[in-house]
């Protein structure tokens, strides 16, 4: 790999995270987004709810029926896989931020486990489709998707307490 | 699989999502717990909470620097793998509830990629040796590890606006 495939004070890891195989991980379906260009996709959720446009989750056949008991005004999380995204850089340069930080520190898609993650209200449901609307979405269209859980106020606010 | 795998209710998808690879996943630690018998660990982070004793995760050799820009006090979401977890349950009848509900609507560990979450405290950090102390945790002890993100007020707080 060539050095400038990071920026000053970048530090890779000494192995790819990709190559280190500990588990596998199957798509349930994918996200469509009104972002198709990774240049103009915004890099946060913040900024797709600034330009708005919404997205769905499309289940793959045979999901369906896991949406069970979610309803319209619900919010959930949303887990993603960055596939575009390489693995292993470990101390990172954002253009947004001042210096470096460690990857646990950032919310970049490039880290080990390309996994994101998108706490999502949803706008509307059609279980027999298997899509889902939601109300913001910050990856490109036909990123895959992993997971949907719900959000429960009294475990995942951060801030509580 | 005999029928008696599954509750009354209880709706098996027609696959393994097990055997279904689209793509790979590494442990980059793991979360050391109070929790070592499967019938007495906390279902959830509010039980942990309520029964103390908090946790640690345990960063693999090479990933400490990724801590870099984390502090105690800070929120973080931790990412783990619940490995023995059955993936193939779509519509589940949990203790906890009436009825049944979609894997999708729920927090349970089994699901089609059993990755779970949790949002939790640092309490203290060693960047040396990898390792962060968090508040509680409702994992066995030795679950791997997948990632830590930190906890974004504007974006992660799903009753905000």
């Amino acid at each position: 790999m060539a050095e400038m495939d990071a920026r000053p004070g970048e530090v890779r890891l000494p192995f790819d995270p990709a190559t280190q195989v500990d588990a596998t991980i199957t798509f349930i379906g994918r996200i469509r987004s009104p972002w198709s260009d990774p240049a103009t996709c915004p890099k946060n959720l913040r900024q797709a709810r600034e330009r708005g446009g919404g997205g769905t989750l499309e289940l793959a056949p045979g999901y369906e029926g896991g949406l069970q008991g979610l309803a319209p005004g619900d919010t959930i999380i949303a887990l993603y896989w960055m596939d575009r995204s390489r693995r292993d850089l470990l101390v990172q340069a954002p253009r947004h931020r001042e210096g470096t930080a460690g990857v646990f520190a950032l919310r970049s898609p490039v880290r080990p486990n390309p996994i994101a993650l998108a706490t999502v209200r949803i706008e509307a449901i059609d279980q027999a489709a298997g899509t889902v609307r939601i109300d913001a979405i910050d990856c490109l269209d036909g990123t895959p998707l992993l997971d949907i859980k719900p959000w429960i106020a009294t475990v995942d606010r951060g801030d509580a307490g």
